[in-house]
C-alpha cells in the first residue's frame, strides 16, 4: 500500500520548488533506478511490482494499479523510486566541458546528458534558466546517464568570464567545425532552442563555430540543439 | 465557422488509415504551412486566426477558440492546413540515401527528416513498419523539412538486395566511423530504437560502422537513433 503522505510527496516532486525543498527527485524503470543506485545516489523510497533484487528497507512491493496512480508516465513501468539529490560537485577545470545557455526542452536536456555520457564529458554546466536536470522528463530522456554526468547550475556569463579555458560556441555564423583543431581543455557552449545564446554569454566566446549546411535550398533554419550537440561532441572527440 | 464535416475530417486525419483513404494530412503553424505551399504541396483547406497573405479559395479565417478545437496541439498555433499527399516519387540511384528500418518514434523520424534536409539528402527510404511520415507529430518535428525531403516506403530488405550501391549500417559492433572513407553514392541504414535492424536487413549490409564510445564507464547502452543519424551524416558529408 502506498500511503496518502507518500502519494502527496510523489505528486509534489513534479514541481521544481518541491524537489528543491525536499532535495528529492523521481526516477522510473528498473534500468534507470539500478544505474542511479550503482552510482551511489541515496535511495529514499522504492516502489515496484516485482522483486528487483535490491535489498533495501526502502523497498515496497505494490500492485500495478497503485504504481500507475503514482507514476508520471502514461503507461507506468514496473518500478518508481524517490532519490536524494546529490550535493553539487565542484567545477572541473580540465577536459571538455559542455555549457548550456537556457535550454528549455526537457527532452533536449536529457538527450544532451546522454550524449555527454557517451562522449566521456565529465562536466556539464547550465545557466540558471536551463530546465532542471531533475525534471522527471529529463531523468527519463537521459536513460540512466544522469548517474554518470554531474550537472552544475551557475551564472553562465560570470563562469565563462572567469574561466581560463578557450570558450567555443555553436552558432550559425561561425567557422566550419570541420576545419577546427580543438584543444584538450575547452568549453563548448550551446544556446537556447529558439533564440540561441544570450548577449552576455555571446560576449564571452573565444570562437564561434558552425556545422555547415549541405542542402541546396537554405531554408532549413537550424539543427535541433541536441543533434547539433551530437555533431559538435563527435567532432571534438574524433580529434583529441 | 468550421463546419461539422470539416471537424470530422480533421479529427479522422489523426489516424493513418484515414490519411491514406483521403490522401490528406494536417500541418500546423504558418511557417510549416508556407514551406509546404512553396514546395507545391496541394492545399485542401486552410484555417487561420490571421491573414497569412496566402491568396486561396481554400482559406478560411476563424477564431482562436475554433482553431483550438480542431488543433492536434495542446496550445494551437495560429493556423492549421489540410494538404494533399504528394504522389510517391521514384527511388533515386545516386548520391547518399538514408534508409530507416522500423523507426517507431514520430519525434525521431521528424528529427531525421530535418537532418536529411540540413545535410542535403534528397532521398529517404523507410521500411513499411516505420512510423508514417504524415503522422502529425512527424510533420511538427520535421519543422517544414517535409517540404524538401521525399520519403518512400518500401520492402527494405528487397530494396537493399537489389541496389548496386554499397550499403552501410549504423551498428554497435562495426568499424569506427572516423576511419571510414565514404563513397559519393551510398546507402546508410539506421535501425529500430530498441532492437536495431531486423535480421533480413542486417544480411544486406556491405559494412557495419560504429560511433566510438568515449566514456570511461561503458554502461551507456547506445545513442538515440536521431543523434546517431546526425553524427553519421556529418561524417559522410565532411568527407565527400
Amino acid at each position: 500500500m502506498v500511503s496518502k503522505s507518500q502519494i502527496k510527496l510523489i505528486t509534489s516532486l513534479q514541481q521544481k520548488k518541491y524537489r528543491d525543498k525536499h532535495g528529492l527527485f523521481i526516477a522510473e524503470g528498473p534500468k534507470i533506478i539500478k544505474e542511479l543506485l550503482n552510482a551511489s545516489f541515496g535511495l529514499h523510497s522504492l516502489f515496484s511490482t516485482e522483486d528487483l533484487g535490491i535489498v533495501s528497507e526502502q523497498f515496497q512491493q505494490i500492485e500495478q494499479e497503485e504504481l500507475q496512480r503514482i507514476s508520471y508516465l502514461k503507461s507506468a513501468n514496473t518500478a518508481l523510486a524517490i532519490f536524494h539529490m546529490p550535493k553539487n560537485k565542484r567545477t572541473k577545470k580540465e577536459g571538455v566541458i559542455v555549457a548550456l545557455d537556457a535550454i528549455r526542452d526537457p527532452g533536449n536536456l536529457g538527450t544532451i546528458i546522454r550524449l555527454c555520457d557517451w562522449f566521456g564529458i565529465e562536466h556539464l554546466v547550465c545557466s540558471w534558466d536551463t530546465t532542471d536536470c531533475y525534471n522527471p522528463k529529463v531523468i527519463q530522456a537521459a536513460m540512466g546517464s544522469t548517474a554518470r554526468v554531474p550537472v552544475e547550475y551557475l551564472d553562465l556569463a560570470e563562469y565563462l568570464g572567469k574561466s581560463e579555458m578557450p570558450v567555443y560556441g555553436g552558432c550559425l555564423n561561425g567557422d566550419s567545425v570541420y576545419d577546427e583543431q580543438f584543444p584538450k581543455d575547452m568549453i563548448i557552449v550551446l544556446g537556447n532552442e529558439a533564440n540561441g545564446m544570450s548577449k552576455t554569454v555571446l560576449e564571452k566566446l573565444s570562437k564561434k563555430i558552425t556545422i555547415p549546411q549541405f542542402g541546396k535550398i537554405k531554408e532549413t533554419e537550424s539543427l535541433n540543439v541536441a543533434t547539433a550537440t551530437a555533431i559538435l561532441l563527435s567532432e571534438i572527440r574524433r580529434g583529441n
